[in-house]
């Protein structure tokens, strides 16, 4: 079984970013055109655009949109662009890399922004695929694997970081079946993951997010591959809330635990997971879920609404992140290479 | 803190069975007022009356309800009340009883229905209550506590098993608070725990599944409670699907997970958890969701509906359980006190 083509989820086309609006995913597949860094700003806060590489690059043709627009506007842009998602290193660093780049180079900011944004967005793309070809290797064999959250070409640029890994595993033949969890509270398993591998025609099913352990602990699935929105220096992982009850069951099942992300994810100013500050995102989330409505429009019919599933009333706590130590981490899946039983030593020297 | 009373899901009042319909739940309280076996029937196949201890009583009193208006038909009634949830073992348990009670003195058939049915009610509720002391006895000292799906009032008379624990630990003092996860695919922790959590007034927080496992590595509760759907003779349990990775984290995090049930629920037919077969639900569960749903009609604004979340041709799986193996388990608290680190011989004991 091959993969097909899947979802391209950016472009910088006619001097404007192109991006699909996830949150209409998968309803219906709309084309936001962004052509300020506010617009951008805007897109990545209200998760029209995530996924910790994805918004990397978005930002960075952010920075290059505005200086478009007033030459003059680096800093606030830079500014306006990290404070979409105060967590996200990625995007951080990729704003910091336009920054510098600019100041480096002041006589044309807009041209030099949208240079380096270019090199970013096809390093990543060549990252995507050293990933996969990587994490494909050290799953060689496997016929049957469970992901969380989306982590395909949706969250990064190319084919993603953990999906692109499936992906390349079903291009090499021998993969019978991904499994993908929902993904609470903005559903991204149930909503884009399910939409990417229908798209890239590998055979799948959802599951609830509590179903994952015990179809696990029944020998499901030969391995568990996830993204990472950060690492520390000691190989602990900062990703999707639920990654660590996966790691959990994995371990407890004996079958590989690999996490999958560019380099640019470690951080090697985070010692341990223990240092990471674990964002709390809206509770209206939790009392919320996005639904398919009908609308009076025919194009309405298949947007998304948040509706109520439970009491207004109800105190809810929103975790967006978990910490899985890693020791229950089998392999860190990197463009450079896959580390296995990471630690600072071997994180050290991968990033030498 | 002190739990104020909580939620009555049944109670037989003038020659009628007063029970809230809980697939309205937590939009409205609305009473059904039952007459007969039929509507019983009806309340229990559609979801309205849940939980196996609750379907139980509810059917007693079904026969006894129709026996007041036609004094021949005890074996109709039964009939129709068995075939209501046709797998459910207390309902055809306590449908025997009131079976065996009206032919051992058939006088008085309705009178006699009635009584057998206040007895199975009475002593359901003198379980819960003692389910209640011995495990809030266990558990004395802990301020904050997780639990899964509903174990309450509306689950079991009295105020249940797990929840009725929580509400004991709230009134002897010192509980802080409750969390409770949402419970996918049919929420039955964000409609209905989080409901009867308001009524006792116990302070309490929403999460969704899969944010369980890394608040309780934080440190967030001390404890884990949750109840049985069945527990196998060796003391691995199987209950609504997600048990399993909170026990997984209980234990990585070195907190008590306990399980909490009637004596009923142990099956010695069933040697392990491995020979549980997991009833597979309609994958439609997982595509859909119960949202509240507003109507023209005021009365409708608060009446649940399911919507869709992903696409309709996505494959799902849908496991109704999983299973717990006993080593994971804390104690196992019955009516008849708890069992620390249950296994067959410890078991047994306790039935003996």
């Amino acid at each position: 079984m091959t993969a097909t083509a899947g979802v391209v989820a950016l472009r910088f086309e006619a001097d404007a970013l192109h991006a699909i609006d996830q949150t209409e995913l998968p309803w219906r597949e709309h084309q936001l055109v962004l052509r300020g860094a506010g617009e951008v700003a805007e897109a990545i806060r209200r998760l029209a655009i995530r996924g910790a590489p994805l918004i990397g690059v978005a930002a960075a043709y952010g920075v290059a949109l505005e200086l478009a627009r007033q030459p003059n506007s680096l800093d606030r842009a830079c500014e306006i662009l990290r404070a979409a998602r105060p967590t996200a290193v990625n995007l951080a660093g990729a704003v910091d890399r336009v920054q510098a780049a600019v100041r480096a180079k002041p006589a044309d900011p807009a041209a030099t922004a949208l240079e380096e944004a270019a090199r970013i967005h096809a390093e990543e793309e060549a990252a995507s695929a050293a990933i996969a070809a990587h994490g494909a290797e050290l799953l060689a064999g496997v016929t049957h694997i469970l992901t969380h959250c989306n982590t395909g070409a949706l969250a990064a640029p190319g084919r993603g970081t953990a999906l692109a890994v499936i992906a390349e595993l079903a291009d090499r033949g021998g993969l019978v079946q991904a499994i993908a969890t929902e993904t609470r509270p903005l559903l991204q398993g149930a909503r884009l993951t399910v939409y990417e591998l229908a798209r890239l025609g590998i055979p799948h099913e959802l599951v609830v997010d509590s179903a994952a352990p015990g179809l696990i602990a029944t020998g499901a699935v030969d391995a568990v591959i996830v993204g990472c929105d950060r690492v520390a220096a000691n190989g602990d992982v900062a990703n999707k809330v639920g990654t660590y009850g996966l790691a959990l069951a994995a371990r407890a099942a004996g079958i590989p635990f690999v996490v999958a992300g560019p380099t640019s994810t470690i951080d090697f100013a985070t010692p341990t997971g223990a240092d990471i500050v674990i964002e709390e995102r809206d509770p209206g989330e939790v009392r919320r879920i996005p639904v398919q409505v009908s609308g009076p429009d025919p194009d309405e019919v298949r947007r998304a609404a948040d509706q109520r599933i439970t009491l207004e009333a109800t105190p809810c706590r929103n975790p967006a992140f978990d910490v899985t130590p890693a020791h229950l981490i089998s392999a860190l899946v990197t463009e450079r290479g896959a580390v296995r039983s990471p630690d600072a030593a071997s994180l050290a020297a991968l990033s030498a």
